[in-house]
């Protein structure tokens, strides 16, 4: 039976409402962190059909602890990497295979309206503290930390996202898959009393949108649009509260930024001209996602977040979302997995820059799948991010499929300048062969028939440096394959 | 009340079918045309949300004769043009707006499996009629036809598509919207007793397609695949039969096709390998539509069916079936409207060249929007074309949005090499910003915003010339929209 950990069981909402209450017990006994008894192999690849074969589901559960913990970690100054991945980065928590994790994700665009999104909120306040004298976190991105280097701030802002994490998990070394599961995913309320109850979310129109330099009479400007986000759960969607043109801001060490060039900028409001008359009547459903869940790579020690990879990162697909299950290729001993980027909603695409950005906890179950048990299943040799969801398997194509291996030393800047739609489709392609012939076991000849007849290619970000293209094939297709 | 043409109507199938017994009665009183009364306004734009407002609808219903016709336009030799459009053909039929008209459309695959798709079909028989004397079709493309001139065959294959048509539609003229309502799309049965009760389709992995030079190892080939198509609407899905090797094949004119390189070649199947042994266990889902429906564009006389433009043609989107309304820009007098390249499934992206290309019979409403009428309305300057679905808008990108005009006299061979999907986006998004501001009254930056977080933007089609993405925004978020 699922023990609430098992997406695809059909009862999964009523056994994670057990577990959540469990959960709840647990923390409220440990604080923070808790054991349990785990379900064994049942658990892995209970339901429908998986990428997880019985074989390998049982090859994994045997290496599980007799117990499993539950840990909690909460996105505060201590807690989160800010713009950057690193394999010498300190574990933040150690956690076996098995173990389920709770995990708070700050939005990195908090900084457009603190009043709703960082005032009164203890783990946003210490994360985006930043007066004349101190920066809660200094360093925001892969680039220079040294003030003599910098211009815009530390790290450059070459990467933005604000990272939870790394988690450590035990025994996992390069070649292993690392299973991620998404068990929930709610958007995290203002700690606001003035806005009690609510969330509130970012869209910038930024000047690395892909319409930047495509505006209307050929002027340039970005736009910043404040949307208040469901937590109820009874609407479900985001609507739009007011937007605002940016204006140069100076931060608090006095650099002024021009444009949105660096992240966590607290924008003066008394600057701005805020209207409130946008997208009236515009009801969004919210599509809560996680645009950047990765493991740290090997390639290169300090790593912007910005460009997707074969270890993730940066996907900023929208399906990344409550119920879905992410594979990873381990890179490094650890793994080190963060997760950060959290979106209340988003398009294919994400056209201007940005998504609603909004900050989220989810709640994960991570299980390692060992290289020696790989041998012959459908995960076998997976060197990319596979996303499986309910009813779809998902690969992405990235314009370079592991860029800082492929650009080389200048891959970091490089990058930025040689994405197309194109070379990710590419990429999408072949990513999509190799799992058609390896995990279903088809022909070359079989496996590109279907993919023009049964295969949707979609555009999933043109905005990450390293561009994105996802194919998504259904599952029920093979139900009647017996290969 | 909705008469059965009303797509968004929720009793539509109850409605329609009743329809159908009209017609049926009709048809078998009058032979291939009737009359019957006119629903009248209450017809046009009867439920939810659609791109013809209240006033349009009254205007365009005006103008409606107070009885309407019922035509039926079979394919065969006298009804159909292969592979290209023009605006000096003879209408087939001519039409009033409200009409509604049956139009059989045959696959140009069939020559693959003549004996599945052809034989025993008169329509079809009398199109790919091909001895030694004769051609059912002489014209195939809108290449050369002089035979001094050609190497391939009549019209070189510059257009591939067997379409049924033109249609002519009463007072249509340039800056008119015609719209188009699907409402009924079946896949055609076997002809062949032999075969009795179902419908067969080809995917052709062809030398156009995307994966083509990227084939493991290096090698090049075409590999055709005969899919048994699901027609008792109990199944619903397709299976692959068999599939083979293109090997060359010398027509009855005596020209070898060393790759498929002109439409409707006989293939003979003594000289290719069929392997039985294809896509066990697979079973996809159908989703009946038509790749290319289309008008005729003023730019040139004879115009290649195979890239799309703002006149619709070869759009290859499968959404394009049952309960979709589709709006053409009309660029001559009478509109001159076109059906054809039958399809029972295709993935976004159309990778390999093809979908599953399979006969089917199509029953749609033609509705002509006056220019006039347009100001002030949803429809006002649309000059590309505009899909509706029940839950959907969508506009269609393409790497040259009217590549007739843009690239001038040597366009028809140019678009061949110029396409990408970075610019079929660039295309997509300005004519999604058009469409939310013209549709919605949204200003830039609302529209900009919206896209970015609640439009997907998917790749439609990368084979057909003029490469395609589509953009799809959901028409209920703006439900409680009164602007």
């Amino acid at each position: 039976m699922c023990k609430g950990d098992d997406t695809s069981c059909p009862h999964f909402e009523l056994h994670y409402k057990k577990l959540k209450q469990d959960l709840n017990a647990e923390r409220r006994g440990f604080l923070k962190s808790g054991l349990f008894a785990a379900g064994g192999m049942a658990t892995l690849g209970a339901g429908g059909i998986s990428l997880v074969t019985p074989a390998l589901a049982q090859a994994t559960t045997s290496k599980l602890p007799a117990q499993r913990a539950y840990h909690y970690l909460p996105a505060n100054a201590e807690t989160v990497h800010w713009g950057y991945f690193s394999k010498s980065l300190k574990p933040r928590i150690e956690v076996n295979s098995g173990d389920i994790v709770t995990i708070e994700s700050l939005t990195h665009h908090a900084g457009d309206d603190l009043e709703r999104m960082v005032e009164g909120d203890e783990g946003a306040e210490s994360v985006y503290l930043w007066t004349k004298e101190k920066k809660g976190v200094d360093r925001r991105g892969a680039g220079p930390t040294d003030p003599a280097k910098y211009k815009k701030g530390s790290g450059e802002g070459q990467g933005v996202h604000i990272m939870t994490g790394p988690i450590y998990v035990r025994d996992a070394e390069p070649g292993d898959i690392l299973e991620v599961r998404i068990l929930d995913c709610m958007p995290r309320p203002s700690g606001n009393p003035k806005f009690g109850g609510k969330s509130y979310g970012v869209n910038a129109a930024a000047n690395w949108g892909f319409h930047y330099n495509d505006l209307l009479g050929g002027t340039k400007r970005e736009v910043v649009t404040i949307y208040e986000v469901d937590i109820a759960g009874g609407k479900s969607w985001a609507e739009a509260m007011y937007n605002f043109q940016w204006v140069p801001q100076t931060d608090p060490f006095g650099v002024t930024h021009d444009t949105i060039d660096y992240p966590g900028v607290p924008v003066d409001h008394s600057l701005t001209k805020r209207n409130y008359d946008v997208l009236k009547g515009v009801r969004l459903p919210i599509r809560p996602h996680f645009g950047t869940i990765g493991l740290a790579p090997k390639e290169a020690d300090v790593v912007d977040t910005i460009p997707p990879s074969y270890t993730g990162g940066n996907i900023d697909n929208w399906r990344i979302g409550k119920g879905a299950t992410m594979y990873y290729p381990v890179s490094v001993d650890g793994a080190l997995l963060s997760v950060g980027d959290p979106h209340a909603s988003q398009g294919d695409s994400e056209l201007c820059g940005t998504a609603i950005e909004c900050s989220l906890t989810g709640t994960f179950q991570l299980i390692l799948h060992k290289k020696a048990d790989l041998t012959g299943t459908p995960l076998e040799e997976l060197n990319y991010p596979m996303l499986e969801t309910q009813t779809d398997w998902l690969v992405h194509g990235f314009s370079y499929a592991n860029y800082l291996e492929e650009l080389g030393p200048s891959a970091q800047s490089d990058i930025y300048s040689k994405s197309s739609v194109d070379r990710a489709l590419r990429d999408a392609f072949r990513k999509m062969r190799h799992f058609l012939m390896t995990t279903k076991g088809l022909t070359e000849d079989e496996a590109i028939s279907l993919m023009s007849i049964g295969v949707d290619f979609g555009i999933t970000q043109v905005v990450d440096g390293n561009w994105g293209v996802h194919a998504v094939v259904k599952k029920d297709i093979f139900a009647a394959r017996t290969a």
